[in-house]
């Protein structure tokens, strides 16, 4: 059976079972994180204060860590609620939001790396280079950093962290210590929508909480991202633009099904 | 004259008074509960630091209390303002999302009940069980707790309290400590978009705010986003998903009128 | 060449030049600022931690400071970034939200006029009128304030500020010390809307990254917002309301041109 039947599978359970899933994410796209998990048919909770964040964590399925707008008391609730994650066998996704960018960031994502043992690990060309040890111009958030050596880099990273890396961009590319996979679902727009890498990270986290093949979820979280922002792009009419394209992101995933991921899904396997 | 009615009346009020809403509520639906604030025709601020809080709760006609995403800052802004608006004589609003889930939650609304005298509490079956003291097994913030017992349960929650209890789930519950009354409106869709909840008691604020008969204006409250949801999901293509049902549920409360809570408005009074 | 002409060429240079906007904004209207910054064109970072504000600004090609939903720590990078930005010749754009209507906001404004040099601020009547020193009614952030006396208010505070002074309204009025001008776009849907405002400013900040005339930047901004708020207005049929209409904005700022801008723009120059 291929990955991406494996992933729609997947999809299956998140409906079934709708795990909650736990999100230390930034505050300018949390809305549309919590959206994106009810979507997709997850459950989704934000509770990030230090106080409460093992507490909350113990009653998820998965653990995204996001990031975006970082200050001291997240930082602790990331690493506090990553220990307490892996403690319980709780899968944990890292979005490295503009690691690179800044010392703050820098050594937030040294720390998460150090402490926490991830399942999934989601960025740009530009994160993810930074990450490998590589020299990496790191333009904010939104990078469109050179991709070569994509491959190489994400499969160095997979083998040094021990868990699946995921480097979005036109090609999307997913790669465990041993084999890498890519992608070639998605559309120029979704870089014309704030935070459509965060809510990739939280499908990607609704997926790891439906079983544990964690390189299955990745594509099944990257697919869905994928699929929905062509579904999206392809309903827009000419005076339409960018608040509907948005709009309809979240309409395609909250209609994604098994079926459509496997119609649609254009992921190339075992390429090294 | 039938609650409704009198409901109906509160909404002509909001209209011509724009009241100030006073929100400390949620980072995760802050946006929502500002721009359904908006839709209903009255006016948000969600100021939310504790050098300002009492400043700005003096200058409103109503303080919503939400407890989603907290942290020990809020929860001090939260009894300031509380605090303040009881002293002005300013109706009181609260949300205990998740109370139950941590200990931090549980400690929070156990201060605010304690300290702030509230006009309104709606929260979902599992929190309003939590707050009685009844056992719940509160799932996060998205609670499908059994809801047997409902009404015995929100009129001893108004007798504790002196306060209107609402309960929301598939039928919703609305008590004081002398009658009950139950809304048959609403749709599924409603618990696949974040903050609809939040959004309800934004709009029970709008309506407290607008005369000072709190159980009509629970009525309202919950009957426009009850009736709301009902047009948003009937509006819906085979095309279209939650993105779009999120979006027209804005446009129905934007466009609510006396006569359509009234057209549509399913409530039962008097039930015990 | 006319004002607008100008304008109109910034745009062409955003689309070209993807300019990083640097925003310490409010958690409010946050994503609404992020979306409306990458739908002109622009590439947005919300990063607001006195820890990395400094670094992150040095990134930029403007700081735009929105003074919504206030707390100590803010503050504090408020005025690390806007100092910063200064040294480095990065236009800064102030937005003084509810300035007036608290002590601790009218504190910050004060500090902020004080230790950073702005290249425009923009307010709404209320606002702009408090920080001229004259009486004024904050209702909250949302004000209605008599307009009378605006052209001179407007100059009277770019003459002491020595920065481009923007007063929105039903007619928007831009001044520097040596003349005024008025906008005659927009429409009263904008007002039911939360953060029309305050994407107003995070385009006037698109636009001063992308040119160093910065009264051509607040007409840019100004146009394009008042521009697109009426053709979302024009664009809702009998059953849309503000949902639709907040997403047909984004449409509209996705969709504009420099042509649009020229043939909409409804630009009043030189008037005393």
């Amino acid at each position: 059976m291929g990955l991406l039947q494996t992933s729609a599978e997947l999809l299956e359970n998140i409906k079934k079972s709708k795990p909650l899933i736990h999100q230390l994410t930034n505050y300018v796209t949390m809305n549309d994180c919590a959206n994106i998990t009810l979507a997709i048919g997850a459950s989704p909770v934000m509770a990030n204060d230090p106080q409460e964040v093992e507490e909350m964590v113990s009653r998820a399925a998965a653990l995204v860590i996001n990031m975006g707008t970082l200050d001291a008391n997240r930082v602790h609730s990331m690493l506090a609620a990553g220990r307490r994650a892996n403690e319980l066998g709780i899968p944990v996704i890292l979005d490295p939001v503009g690691v690179g960018a800044t010392a703050l960031r820098t050594r937030t994502a040294d720390s998460i790396l150090k402490l926490v043992k991830l399942s999934v690990i989601r960025g740009n060309m530009s994160e993810i280079k930074h990450l490998s040890g590589l020299p990496s111009a790191s333009h904010g958030v939104d990078s469109a950093a050179d991709s070569t050596g994509g491959s190489e880099i994400a499969q160095k990273l997979s083998e040094k962290l021990r868990c699946v890396t995921v480097i979005t961009g036109q090609t999307d590319i997913i790669a465990t210590s041993e084999q890498v996979l890519k992608l070639h679902n998605g559309h120029p727009l979704l870089a014309g929508v704030t935070g459509t890498g965060c809510m990739a990270s939280a499908l990607i986290g609704s997926f790891c909480a439906a079983g544990n093949n964690y390189l299955a979820a990745a594509v099944g979280g990257i697919t869905v991202m994928g699929v929905a922002g062509e579904l999206a792009a392809g309903s827009l009419t000419e005076e339409e633009g960018l608040g509907t394209f948005r709009i309809r992101l979240f309409d395609a995933v909250s209609r994604m099904t098994p079926q459509l991921m496997l119609h649609y899904g254009k992921l190339e396997e075992n390429h090294q």
